[in-house]
């Protein structure tokens, strides 16, 4: 069974754990504005308006405009699927009819993007399309099952999320075997790119901001394009980076420390700063478990890093990955306006996240990021993570 | 002045012709789920939920999470670009209670994929934000000024679109030159992918569709995959196929005829299809001119090669180009319930389309695509299009 049908099944099987009868993705023209849950099954890319509807009773049904057809039929993930010429809706009409669903999910969510791809205006087309039937009242946002679907990882997943963790890290290293004072981020930047190339696989996020660097103090911090600092003795170096490898993202954050003529390890900030970051990941990975809400975790870091000295991190502690470096869903989120309901979900087994934090400091900004795997119990890390400062040498 | 400031200048003089006071981008995750008109600026990318906000007094504002401000400040798209920590609320209403528009365009719309970036979920997000403001009822579809946007070239857009093409031709041209009876699908397309890599641009859409191919009568018709089909001497050969090229496409169909031993032109038959094919896209191209409706044009084609005795076409005559191959707006579709009210879409001066449809014959699929410029008084081609067939020898 490959990745997808594995991926299909186990959401047939979702289905019941949050009451849905049907699950009904709506797209059209998915190459210029796909719906994020079609990561999960590559093949399904349409021109035409398409729904995609998964019944609790193992039904998978797609209808799609006449020449979309024949690639979802191969793609084996679908059957029947029902080409129509002139409009999707009484093929559409006819088959929920078929199913009789009381309920219906589809994917908007005001607090998490991956399970929002259905826009308004494709909002207002279904309401059209269903206006005569009982259908149209028995629309749900289908939030928490795409948030269970896409953050649950199967066996295939893992395997395809420790394959990308893995590459990364040799990246890092080969990274640190490189790296001399004097290096402008673009340098770096070029360094990890050809790395990335050599291995033959993807980045993790848009490549221009991947990675992103900051080098010393007056870098600017945030998801921000490569600036001109360089890197210098006495300041540190931040790299988050990550690969997609057969879909499947990695998502990390190192830091170094260039040491001055003389030094053999970091000035005792650094150093403090560094094990204030490096505690903070861990008290939060200590705490992690099923079943906790995700501001919590937060909370742990946050009370942390603060009761160390050091500010708030102006951003959630950790977020899941998969698909998307930022795979939305359940995380380590604060509760604050901007994460909507997302700070109060719960925990699950099998799920994939970061944690991730930093302090700017005059010597540049000293940030971590590891990835846990949420075990029956606890977590364990994804990859070793970082314990000491990388140091490098003067010369 | 760099294309981005071309396009943002473009959008703020558009806005009067539309009677738009703002038009309103709400985006977050940029990464997982754009806004298609985004593509119009490729720095715009963000994290946390972000409006970008155009005026018809010419004011650019952005409101970004802190840590995505820096990189939109540095494209010079925006002035001023707000950070918020906590929620983009409170700038947001601050914002448009200093601008006070009467009109708010927002991205959605029943109709057209390109104009429909804004999710159900943060349309009512917005509607949260805005509750106690008079700007909740304000809120318009910015479908037809988007479409005018995306729709009307810039010069350097159409530097970009020629540039495009012109590589594809080059393409295709190398492609005539290596063809031979006996080749699988697979085999051109490993071809033409070798082509487009040494050239160093990118496909016009999913690789993996691109190119499609149509070898002989058994491959499937549409967006499909790559079949087992081969070229066979007596059978024809159509590829769709366009590159992309500073972030601009092209989009074409070819079609060769497999000359039998002894052979030196086609059977009367296939030129006779290709004949009408050809004939209808001219006749299609002599009738086009600003202020047409798009279905009126479709109607030209559809009715010639009717008339010579063939099928309709399942698909619409042809489709605005630009960032997407299919790039959404106003085009030349037939009135059918699957195109909305687009078809009654005017043409525009400095518009870029397809014409394209095809005959399903016993030799294989006859299809030809030509891309248009709509001029003051007409159109002029964007390439020299397909006037014969092309023959491959049998050996």
């Amino acid at each position: 069974m490959d990745i997808y049908q594995e991926k299909i099944e186990q959401a047939v099987a979702l289905l019941d754990d949050f009451d849905l009868d049907v699950w009904l993705i709506l797209v059209r023209e998915t190459a210029e504005h796909s719906d994020p849950v079609l990561k999960l099954w590559e093949p399904l890319r349409v021109v035409w308006p398409a729904a995609f509807i998964v019944a609790r009773g193992g039904q998978r049904i797609a209808i799609t405009g006449h020449g979309d057809d024949e690639a979802i039929r191969t793609s084996g993930l679908f059957d029947p699927v029902i080409p129509y010429t002139h409009s999707i809706r009484r093929d559409l009409v006819r088959v929920l009819t078929e199913l009789d669903p009381k309920t219906i999910g589809v994917n908007y969510s005001q607090d998490d993007v991956s399970a929002d791809g259905l826009t308004y205006g494709m909002w207002l087309n279904l309401q059209d399309y269903l206006k005569d039937t009982p259908y149209r009242d028995r629309l749900v946002s289908a939030q928490q099952f795409v948030e269970a679907l896409r953050g649950r990882k199967t066996p295939q997943e893992l395997d395809c999320m420790r394959q990308a963790i893995r590459i990364s890290m040799e990246i890092f290293e080969a990274t640190t075997e490189w790296l001399r004072p004097g290096l402008s981020e673009r340098e770096i930047y070029d360094f990890v790119h050809q790395q990335v190339r050599m291995r033959g696989v993807d980045f993790a996020w848009p490549a221009s901001g991947c990675p992103n660097l900051n080098a010393g103090p007056d870098s600017p911090w945030g998801h921000a394009t490569v600036s001109e600092a360089r890197t210098a003795q006495g300041q540190t170096l931040n790299m988050d980076f990550g690969v997609r490898v057969d879909g499947y993202c990695s998502d990390n954050q190192r830091v170094w420390y260039f040491l001055r003529e003389g030094e053999t390890k970091a000035p005792p900030e650094v150093t403090r700063i560094f094990e204030a970051v490096a505690g903070a990941i861990q008290a939060a990975a200590d705490f992690v478990r099923p079943g906790v809400q995700g501001w919590e975790v937060d909370a742990v870091a946050r009370r942390y890093i603060v009761e160390a000295g050091y500010p708030e991190y102006p951003h959630a502690l950790g977020h899941s990955v998969g698909r998307h470096a930022h795979d939305g869903g359940v995380g380590f989120y604060p509760r604050w306006e901007r994460y909507g309901q997302k700070p109060y979900g719960r925990i699950y087994e099998g799920g994939v996240f970061t944690l991730e934090l930093g302090v700017r400091s005059e010597f540049g900004y000293i940030g971590l990021e590891e990835e846990i795997l949420v075990t029956a119990n606890g977590c364990e890390w994804m990859a070793p993570p970082q314990q000491e400062l990388i140091l490098v040498p003067p010369r």
